[in-house]
């Protein structure tokens, strides 16, 4: 069950900017930030979010393997998934930076779950399965596993909320999860193949024309169901996300979307309860085409446009002092009223 | 004397992003930016930034109140300058949460100095004269004058980096700021009135007619030499400016630059001394029109894009922590090879 977040506390940040000593308007997509901060916090004025934790859903894609669609090998998802848990990838440099917690969960990485001993075997602990069905000619997973991964998930956004976060990152590791994220996106939101497929990690021309392929094929076994779709064309990583985005509005904590994965687990998960988008802000676009299809979409204005295609959670956590400028601006400007500034405008 | 950013740590950085675990190139501007900061360090891996300080220049311009060119009455500048002096404006806000040094700096206020009295005296120290000539009949300062403010700003240069700035910020605040702006920025890149005219703090369509009306006579009166130019159509408080982003680079102090002012400065700064600009970032674009053409000319990318105009510094503040999340990312993330991650292309 999810509540929409609070009507009046979003109305009452917007009256509030009027009264800062500032032309109207002025801090521009920032004012609106904070209307959602206040909305979603209940309150206005607001507070800086102190607690940001980002949860990683790692896993690999059969895809990748069968149908080359990665310029990475499928190897590289397991060796990241350790990089991320020994702090070495740009997601866990970004979290130090802004302070947020990292949690890396491997839902389906195609490994032997021994490749966390001696690192961090809490990785591993949930589990799913081993890699995905190759969606251009098998379902992802089953029904079961699906339903499995989107516990997976909530129990994630319980786990930090329960440990105090106040605002959570959706982040994602796994070499092939960009075809899976665009054949979803292109499903959700009636687009082709073609506008929804992108280079992912860089991959050259004729990898794209062979992921353009999976994409279109894996697109007509699509199914009208949000949960029946992740099991056809989705992946365990993918559903694990979209558990996560519907746990955190249920539990009152907003949350910081990343790239095209974030986006193509927030179609889904708003196609199974419409009300948890409103308890997303969007971090970042990303480069990949198919985001900025899902962004529309979705109705989300990203906070940042830096040509950002890294994936992890990094274009959210990037996005995050952002999101708290727009919270302190709102709680801490003196107003017209307090410092003595004219509000009239001149001949008026 | 201003020397060269250092070319070899700029090779160096692009060389370095190859080596980290990540897509080549996935972090998009950061990396370009990461560049930027380890030629203006001479070093590769670079240092976040940790002691910024914002220099806000703020100044009267006499078109405000012989034509009517801002939304705000004049008096808002004096108001402003001490709502700044006690830490209620916006850039307060946000020097507090980026750890940046603020100092205000009043360099042609029209208000009688003792509006200072009991806030903080040091503000009117370095006053040029009391507001600026109407430019579109009189010069805006005489040629002493001018010389007298660019030394001002070379002076709060020297000032915050003695104090231990390792990056600084130009700020303004002045009612009328954004016409003198546009005429400088309309004659440094050749841009017709109606190009370059926006509506600064808010003005309405007649006044937006009037202001372009200003831009345009003002143009007529234009000077090719940079420090005539200032003389004729500029302000004290942009020549200080001027003064400002070209004593940072001789120190070899970074700058931020922040909207529409600040891109008005730069390109008159760059005309006095060309190697100036490699040692600026843009910390965004404003969403006034002259400010975009003004990036465009000083081929500077912009690292946001919020749809602010709000001024103070407030766009170059918002972009620290960006700035030195580029610095991070490349000093502290790990290589391939310390990761023992595959940097192979799949197949290859």
């Amino acid at each position: 069950m999810i509540t929409s977040p609070d009507a009046a506390a979003r109305a009452a940040a917007y009256e509030r900017q009027l009264t800062l000593t500032k032309p109207t308007g002025a801090l521009g997509r920032l004012e609106h930030v904070s209307a959602w901060i206040c909305a979603v916090q209940g309150a206005c004025p607001p507070a800086a979010f102190s607690r940001p934790a980002l949860v990683v859903f790692a896993g690999d894609h059969g895809v990748a393997r069968t149908a080359g669609t990665s310029a990475y090998p499928p190897e590289v998802t397991a060796q990241m998934v350790a990089n991320l848990a020994t702090g070495g990838a740009a997601a866990n440099v970004l979290a130090r930076q802004m302070h947020a917690s990292v949690r890396v969960v491997d839902v389906s990485v195609d490994a032997e779950p021994s490749y966390m001993d001696g690192i961090d075997p809490a990785v591993v602990a949930h589990r799913v399965r081993r890699s995905s069905g190759s969606i251009d000619r098998e379902d992802a997973m089953s029904v079961s596993e699906c339903r499995a991964a989107l516990a997976v998930g909530a129990a994630l956004a319980d786990e930090v909320i329960n440990a105090g976060a106040d605002i959570v990152i959706s982040g994602d590791m796994g070499i092939g999860n960009t075809t899976s994220s665009s054949v979803l996106i292109a499903v959700l939101t009636g687009s082709s193949a073609e506008a929804v497929t992108g280079r992912g990690t860089g991959i050259d021309d004729e990898g794209l024309v062979r992921k353009r392929a999976v994409v279109d094929a894996a697109m007509l076994r699509a199914d009208a169901d949000p949960v029946d779709l992740l099991v056809r064309v989705g992946a365990p990583d993918i559903a694990a996300m979209v558990g996560f985005l519907l746990r955190a509005p249920e539990r009152g904590i907003p949350v910081v979307l990343d790239g095209i994965v974030s986006c193509a687990a927030a179609l889904v998960a708003r196609a199974i309860e419409p009300e948890a988008s409103a308890w997303w802000v969007a971090g970042h676009r990303s480069t990949e085409p198919a985001a900025t299809i899902a962004l529309a979409a979705l109705d989300l204005l990203p906070v940042l446009d830096l040509d950002l295609r890294l994936g992890e959670g990094t274009g959210a956590l990037l996005a995050l002092p952002l999101i708290n400028a727009a919270a302190l601006t709102l709680a801490e400007m003196a107003t017209f009223d307090s410092a003595g500034v004219s509000d009239r405008p001149a001949d008026a």
